[in-house]
Order: C-alpha cells, then sequence, then structure tokens
C-alpha cells in the first residue's frame, strides 16, 4: 500500500523562508499566521490527511461511487465518516471569512494545506474544493440572503457545492447550452435541462447539496450573453433555515470514469428546479468565472498534488529496490546488488519529478499569496499588481501544472517497472488520478487560448510587463553573486525565449489570430518552465541565504540547490526549443482539408 | 463505441513506394509477396481485425480475465472464439517458415499485419505475439526434436508460448535470479521456483502453453553466467506427438492492471515441473534475447498502433464535436458553431498524434525489412549491415516508440475532453494499454542504457557510422531539390546535434560511465527523432515522386507533405535541447545521497 507524508517542512521553507509571510503581518487575517500557528496547522491537518484521508484512498479507488435505483449516490466506504471528523475538526474553514463561520486565516494557508488533501486522497478532496469555489460565487455576486442562508452551512461543511456548466453537447462552448429557467410569480425561477460532469452532483456525506447552475432566462439570447446564474439547493431551505421539501433535482447517473473513481461524476437532471438567480440576469458567466478562477487555482494544484506522493512512493520504492550493480561498479559490495537509486537516469526520472513538484508547490503557494494581496494589500496599487499577475498566472498554475503532474507520476510509475503498472502498488492510480486535471475546468488548450488570447493583451499587457520586471529585477540582484550563476544565468536565457516569443506573438497574432492559436500551446510551457525557473531561483536564494546563517539543516538547503540545478540544467534548456515551436506559425497547421483528418 | 479501420493504404505507401519490396525480389519469400499478395492480405487480415477482434476490445477491458479456484485462467467473453477464427484463418502464420507450416512471407509483410492485431485489440495480440517470439529461441538455439515437437503447433497457433524471466525480488537483473533446474536421469531438469508478471501464462484459448524459462541449473554460477533457458510445456506431449499428463506448472494468481486486462498476466508456480534444456547450458539468457529482440521491435509497434487507433477516434471526434467558433471568425456560418477542427490547438494534438503514428510505422517496417535481410539478404556485407542497423534500432524502436505511443494517446484523449476520461468513449483504455509497452520488455530506461552502452560501441561504432552516412546520404540527395529543403534542412540539423551528443559520448561517458547514464534518455530521444525525422524525409520523397508521376489521389500525397514539415517544425527543434540535456552529465545528478531521495 502506498505511503504518503504530509510534507510541512517543506511547505514551511516556502511559506517562511521564501514568501515571508512575516511581511505581510499588517494585512487582515496574516497577524494570526504567526510561523507557530501555520506550523501547528500544517502539522495537525497534514496529520489528518496523513491517518484519516489516505487510508481510504485506494479502497476508495477500488470501489467508486455507487448510484443506487431510487438516484441517491453512496461514496466509497469510509468517506462519510472521513467527511464527519473533517467537518468536525473544522478543516475547510482555515481561510474562510470568520463573519461565516471560518477562521479568517490568509487564503495562502488554507491553499498550503489544500495540498495535503488533494495528495492524500484527491477524490474526497473534490468534494469540499468544489464547494469552496461556490462559496467564493456566492460571497462576490450573491446577495445578502443568499449569503445569510448558503455560506454559513457550506463553510462548515454540514453542506456542499457543486458548479452545473456542461451539457452532452456543449463544455467550452457555453453559449450553446440549452438548460432554461422560467421566472415565477415569487421572483424564483424554474430550472430545466440536463447538465453533466458534475462533480459531487449527488452523494451521502452532506445533508444538502448547494448547486450552481448556468442557464438561460426564457427569452434571453441564445447565445454566450444570455447566461444567467441560479443557486438550485437540493432540498429547500425554510425560512428559518432548516431543511423543507427535496427540490426537483436528481441524479440521472454516474460516469465510470479512468480515476478519481471516489469522486461522484454525475449527470444532473433538472426538472422544473426551483432557482434563485444569483447576482444581474444574463452576467451569469462572469459570476461562474469568480468560481472557476479558484477552481483553476485548485486544479493546478492537483497535478502537483498527486504527482508529490507519486514521487514520495516511487523514492521510497527506490531506496529499497536491490538490483544490479552501479554503472562505476558496484556500491555495496558486501551485498549481491546495490539500490536503483545508483543508476543515474533512476535518478533522472525521481529528481525531474521533485525539482517538478518542489517548484510548483512554490508556484502555487505564490499564487495563493496573489489572491490575498489583490484583496487584501495596502495599497490599490499593490492590489491591482497581485490582481494582474494572479490572473495572468491562472491559467498557467492550470494548464502547465497539470501537464507537469501527470509527466511526473508517469515517470514515477516507471520507476516501478512491473509493478507500477499493477494497481495493488498505487501508482497507476496517481497517474489516472493525475490524468483529469489536464481536462476539466477549461482543457489544458483552452487555458493556453486564455494565456495567449486573453490574459496577455489585458490592461495593454500590464500584467506581462510586470511579469518580465520581476523575472529581469530577481536575476540583476543575484547576478554578481557566483552562487547563484547555475540557476540565473539559465533563468535569464529562458526570460530571453519567452520575450522573443511574447513579441512574435505581438507582430503575428494580431494580423491573423491562428498564429497566436497555433502558438498557444508552447507560449503556455515556455512560460511555465519560466515560472518554475524564478521559483527555483528565489528557493536558492533563500537555501543560500539560510546556509549563510549558519542554519542546523544543511543537507535540507543544500539539497534545495541541488534540485534548483537539476532543473536548470534539465528542463530549462526545453526553452529554445519552445521558442521555435511558436515560430512555426499556423500556416502549415491550417493546411490538411477537415475531411482528410 | 470506438471505430477502427486498417490504414491498408498507408501500410502500403511504406512497403511499395517507400521501401520498395519490388527490389527484394530475389531474396527468399520476397518473389510470392507481389503487392497484389500483399494487399490481398492486408486488406482481408485488416478486415479481420476490424470486425472480429475490435469488437471484443472495449468489452475484454470491462471484463478483464478471471482465475478460478482450480487455477484456470479464463479470457474475457468472445477471445475463445475469435482466437479459433485467427488460427484457421492462419493470420498467425503469414511470415512463419514453410517448413513448419508457414506462409514464408517476409517479416516485414507479418509486421504490417501485426499492427493492425494490436490496434484493434492489444490485449488479444499479446497471445499470438508472445508465441512468435518463443518460436523464435526455439527455432534458433533448440535441437531439431525440439523443433519438430513444439513448433509446428505453435506456428497454427494450436499451441501457445510464453516467456518467464522475472521474478518477484528481480527483472531487469536476472543474475539475481533464484528458479532451479534440477537434472534427472533422462537428461531433463525439474525447474522450482515462482515467475511472476509472465503474460498469457494460463488461459484457455490453446490446449497447450509451451513455457519459456530462465532458470540455474542447481551447482551453476548464482550470478548472470548461471542462468540456462528450458522449455516447459504445460501440458506433456508423448512421443507420437499427442497430449499427456499435466505438468507440475500452475498459475498461482493473476494481477489486476491499469490496462491490457484482456491479457491473462500470470504468478507461475515451477513446482518440480519437467523441463528440456534449450541450447548450451548456462547461455540461456543469449537464446531467451533472441525472443526478447524480437519482443522488442513488438512493443515498439505497440506505441504506435495503439496511438493509431487513439488518432483515429479523436479525428472522428473532432470533426463531429460542433463547438465554437473559429480564431478568425465563423467557418460555417450558417451552423451555430464550427467543428473543433478549426482550432489550430486542436490540429496540433492530432498533427502530432499523426505525424509521429506515420513516421513511427515507417520506422517499423523498415525495421521488419532489416530483420529479413538480416537473415537473407545476398551477401555477409549486406547482411551484417542490416544486422548492424537493426541491432542499432532495437531499443530505440522499443524505447523512442513507446514513450511517443503514449504521449500521442494522451493528446488523441485530450482532444475528446471530458469524454475522454469517461470509459465509455474507449480513449482512457488506450491510454491505460499504451502504458505498459513503456514498461515490458525490459523498461525503456533500459533500452536507452542498451544503446548507450551496448550498441553504440559495438564492433567500434560500425553500426552507429552506418546509421549516420545513410541520413547524410539522403540529405546529400536531396540537397538541391527545393521542394524537400522544409523536410532536409531540419533534419540535417538534428543529425549534427546526434552527432554532437554521440561524440560527446565517446569523450565523456568511457572516462566515467555514469555520464553516459546519464546522457542515456535524452540520448535515445534524439536518436528517435532523428529516425523519424529519416523517414518523414523518405517519405516526403516518395510522395513528391508520386505526384510528379502524376498519382490520382493527389491529396493523399499533399497530406504525407504536410505531415512531414509539420514534424520538422514541431517534433525536430526538440533535438537542440536534447543535446543541451546530454552535455549535462552527471555530477548533479549524483550528488544527492540517497537516504535524502
Amino acid at each position: 500500500m502506498p505511503v504518503y507524508t504530509a510534507p510541512v517542512k517543506d511547505t514551511q521553507f516556502i511559506l517562511q523562508d521564501v514568501l515571508h509571510l512575516e511581511n505581510y503581518a499588517n494585512l487582515e487575517g496574516f497577524a494570526d499566521a504567526t510561523p507557530d500557528t501555520v506550523a501547528a496547522v500544517l502539522e495537525q491537518g497534514g496529520k489528518f490527511c496523513e491517518e484519516v484521508l489516505h487510508p481510504l484512498n485506494q479502497s476508495g479507488d477500488a470501489e467508486g461511487c455507487t448510484r443506487l435505483p431510487d438516484g441517491s449516490v453512496t461514496t466509497p466506504k469510509g468517506f462519510k465518516d472521513a467527511y464527519r471528523q473533517f467537518i468536525e475538526s473544522g478543516w475547510g474553514t482555515l481561510s474562510m471569512p470568520t463573519e461565516f463561520g471560518g477562521q479568517g486565516l490568509p487564503h495562502v494557508v488554507g491553499i498550503a494545506f489544500n495540498e495535503y488533501l488533494i495528495s492524500s486522497n484527491m477524490a474526497f478532496a473534490m468534494y469540499p474544493g468544489l464547494t469552496h469555489g461556490a462559496i467564493s460565487s456566492i460571497l462576490v455576486r450573491g446577495s445578502e440572503e443568499q449569503q445569510k442562508t448558503f455560506v454559513p452551512k457550506m463553510v462548515s461543511g454540514e453542506w456542499l457545492g457543486t458548479m452545473n456548466l456542461t451539457e452532452p453537447h456543449c463544455g467550452t462552448d457555453l453559449g450553446l447550452l440549452r438548460t432554461k429557467a422560467e421566472p415565477q410569480a415569487d421572483g424564483s425561477y424554474k430550472i430545466t435541462g440536463t447538465k453533466i460532469f458534475i462533480s459531487s452532483g449527488e452523494n451521502d456525506l452532506a445533508e444538502n447539496i448547494i448547486h450552481l447552475v448556468l442557464a438561460k432566462i426564457v427569452g434571453a439570447p441564445d447565445n454566450v450573453k444570455g447566461i444567467s446564474l441560479f443557486i438550485v439547493p437540493k432540498v429547500h431551505v425554510n425560512a428559518d433555515g432548516s431543511l423543507g421539501e427535496k427540490n426537483q433535482v436528481s441524479c440521472g447517473s454516474i460516469e465510470h470514469k479512468m480515476g478519481i473513481k471516489g469522486s461522484a461524476t454525475c449527470v444532473m437532471n433538472y426538472d422544473g428546479a426551483t432557482g434563485y438567480l444569483v447576482g444581474e440576469r444574463e452576467k451569469g458567466l462572469q459570476a461562474m468565472f469568480i468560481m472557476m478562477n479558484a477552481a483553476r487555482l485548485g486544479v493546478g494544484q492537483q497535478g502537483m498534488g498527486v504527482s508529490e506522493i507519486a514521487y514520495q512512493n516511487a523514492a521510497k520504492y527506490a531506496k529499497e529496490r536491490i538490483q544490479g550493480r552501479a554503472l562505476t561498479g558496484p556500491a555495496d559490495p558486501t551485498a549481491k546488488a546495490d539500490s536503483i537509486l545508483v543508476h543515474p537516469d533512476v535518478r533522472r526520472m525521481l529528481l525531474d519529478a521533485r525539482a517538478f513538484n518542489e517548484a510548483a508547490r512554490g508556484f502555487v503557494l505564490w499564487g495563493g499569496l496573489l489572491v490575498d494581496l489583490a484583496h487584501k494589500a495596502a495599497t490599490p496599487e499593490e492590489r491591482e499588481h497581485a490582481d494582474d499577475l494572479i490572473s495572468l498566472m491562472t491559467p498557467v498554475i492550470k494548464g502547465y501544472l497539470t501537464d507537469g503532474g501527470y509527466a511526473a507520476a508517469t515517470n514515477c510509475q516507471q520507476v516501478f517497472g512491473g509493478h507500477g503498472y499493477v494497481e495493488e502498488w498505487g501508482m497507476s492510480q496517481f497517474v489516472r488520478d493525475a490524468r483529469i486535471a489536464m481536462i476539466y475546468e477549461g482543457a489544458n488548450g483552452i487555458q493556453a487560448l486564455d494565456l495567449v488570447g486573453r490574459k496577455l493583451a489585458q490592461n495593454g499587457g500590464r500584467a506581462i510587463r510586470a511579469f518580465f520586471a520581476m523575472v529581469a529585477q530577481i536575476c540583476a540582484d543575484n547576478k554578481s553573486d557566483a552562487q547563484m550563476t547555475p540557476y540565473i544565468a539559465p533563468l535569464e536565457k529562458a526570460l530571453g525565449h519567452l520575450q522573443a516569443g511574447t513579441m512574435w506573438l505581438m507582430q503575428n497574432g494580431l494580423a491573423n489570430p491562428d498564429n497566436a492559436g497555433a502558438a498557444s500551446y508552447a507560449y503556455m510551457q515556455l512560460m511555465g518552465h519560466v515560472c518554475l525557473g524564478l521559483t527555483w531561483a528565489k528557493m536558492a536564494r533563500a537555501a543560500l541565504d539560510k546556509l549563510a546563517d549558519g542554519a542546523s539543516d544543511e543537507s535540507f538547503y543544500k539539497n534545495k540547490l541541488i534540485l534548483a540545478r537539476h532543473f536548470a540544467e534539465r528542463t530549462l534548456p526545453e526553452t529554445g526549443s519552445l521558442l521555435r515551436k511558436i515560430e512555426a506559425g499556423s500556416e502549415n497547421l491550417m493546411a490538411m482539408a477537415i475531411a482528410d483528418f
């Protein structure tokens, strides 16, 4: 059975030594997030994930969810009890607002804990994860009454939340959706239609499920401009907050999927269900995007979270697998064979994964901090700067980190040889689970288009210029330090490639949008490389500073330098090729007739 | 349900227009392989795969194999009947020797058909595939009596074959194996031990299974030099050829795997089973390697075969999925949306897969032809040349094509969005099935080591020099033709990177073998890129020649040029980065203490 240990020390290294949370103590919530408090949260939260959720991960995959003939759905054995414990210990409330019963800690702390949830049991983590997204939408766009009625119980976890976008014939192109909403005399709406791929759509964990549903009000434009957002509770909520009758919404079936089998993926039928408009009519997409953006960061984190547990198990296996001899001669002449870790190529697979994971963690946590700063920073300029950056980074975190997580999990599975292919060892599940993160919440190709077609140009390119300036500044600050050269020189080169790619897009993408589309994926990969290269530069700087300060755990910080150099030597060189792919343009890509595919 | 059409026209393009089989009509078996005969074989064989095997692929995955309490194993519903039809129509005998009941066609023709077997039902294809490998070992190393006793029924398919190498504690490092062989008075041996991951080890398709088993004869050196190879029939064969008693070998359990669920992967227990030495004692590994080399070509083909069916389905889905609009404005203004094939990035995923598949097919078939030439070419020089090349190419075909096949299948799954993750659509199965090909028959890291540590240096580097000369020749021959520039110029550049990488290995790998190990994977990828670039150059040349000859199906040949250019623009640029990874060396890779992983 797979093992899992929450990497609390690594998380703390990033929060305290790289992001320096103490610098933000003047901001709301941060004063309470002292290093000791954060350590306590992460240690206890990590323990909960290790001891309660992780043991259910493999069994949950094997058993999956079951839909009973009455339309109810049961989660795998143990999930219900684990969810009860999850609620009781308040793990879902860390960074939720205090006025709705949350603990009011910074978002970045909640995000840090969320990684452990994902690593230990990604399918389980879907239930509270989607709920958090739904809460954000209601908090930003919902009426005061809606907030009062629904949010406290969603924060506590007694009620779950879902997002309902996709229909059988459309996912990305929501303008095509057919679910309709008929206004009722009392101000509510009757919602009718079918939604598919609804995570947590029906389950036995909570007494109520608050569905957020996109639909078109009768008479609204039959395109993307006619979409409104509705709250549709599974069970009606009475004026006194107690639960009433069941609403006209039911689960028609659940999907048999490649992975995250413990997460119920439902076809939801709305048969004249009562719904409540959230925010303005025909502004549903904007309201849903608040949820989507939060969810996209969480999905990006899934990529690295699953890859983290895959790495932990592969490293353990490699240490214990005694077979073959070092290429340079027996490393352990007293034994019949050496650990397979004597082989450079086994180390390559593991270090590729770990160098990705650790930088991805730093990148995601920085993203979490940006979300805090976008809301809470002291000045409008600082808030705008943070908002610019997180807006630019969201598609990269989602798209690049989920691609990388899948690739890393696949590498870790490879370390096991044939055992990696057998379900018993758990590595297959990590790969199967990681796969979905590249697809949902906007397939990664859509992320690349969002980055290139929307985020780059927003506000006249203010965000990307700010990002370039930030990377250039870190390079300039560290250039004279010879110890930093192995990380800074390749990063500068990669930044040059990214800038050249951006220039190419400006010159060629506007004239012919197909050029932008053709370049988008390679551009997202190139940007992701630079983001992780930047993160490694920051982590290397922090590690060198700790070593210079005489930190006691020398090898911990020296290993960071090894990993930083590994990334610089073995991932960053790809940026040159990515630039060439960007510059290839769209002509040949568009040349084949559709019928000839 | 997924669709499949055997790509007979594409296969014929390679066999006739690129490899020019007619040039070899003087060689044994080739005279019979006229274009018409080959067309008939491929068309009828393709039809069999489409109509009989493909319909069982998805159901076989869902049902898997079952081990009954008595140790017998049943294959999924329909497999037994399909296998009976397979035998009766002689599809397994195409390139088997006529003296043992085969049809004596060239190996390359058998290989061409094998792709269709794999695409339509990879799990099913495992049963005859392993048998062919076992036949090769017996034909080369077995005694005349062994050949007479076992080979005819294996050729006909009435009996199946297996290879038994791996034990629970060792796979790659066979020197550690513990299965023992005790000599008996009658010249036979009693075999005792446990083997794992034995494909087809037990099943209900055939009346007998001929196990080829590696074991150490009592008293032999307890290392890789003490290994012998044995034939262990499941059921004893009487002197008159009839079946006798059951041998002391049984299936202890079957594995629950990520994919190829219709293939029974068995733990085999040998409890003093009667075995017959194949070839000389303590030369077992060499005998097994005959089988392994054949199997490795077949596994490389699995990578591209699964990717081919994944592409076919993704292309169909993309054509039919009407959603969103072209970036340049509505392509079909009369409809509410366009086919997703208007999007450059959707095309990128599909064309990456197809450009890989078609070149991989050309590469594998060239490999098949080399196997023929290594045995049958007119002069010793030609045979040696072919043997050199196929020996060099075997790890590349196995390692590079299975990595590429998995990546391409993953891309094709991505085209489906959320539907790709749902088992119903079949794309998950292709990815799960393709995954094993990177692992078994020597994990891909082992292939890279074989390439760099053994094949490059063999005979003073004769093979790699021959390969370089061949690529350089094609570049020189086509350089003056401007139409070929888009394919030749990038190929020349890639060749330069490969030569530089080879030089680096010569200068750094001998002094420190860890440098060779550290570079091995990137080197294999770089070599693979050059091999497919070479294949595309040959295919582009053939397509241009056909177009110049006024071939009727213009778009067929023009599409080859689009695909050739796609590969040149979007895959070949990676060779520069790969060279930089090679040159990174092993120092940093070996720096972290084993305990710190």
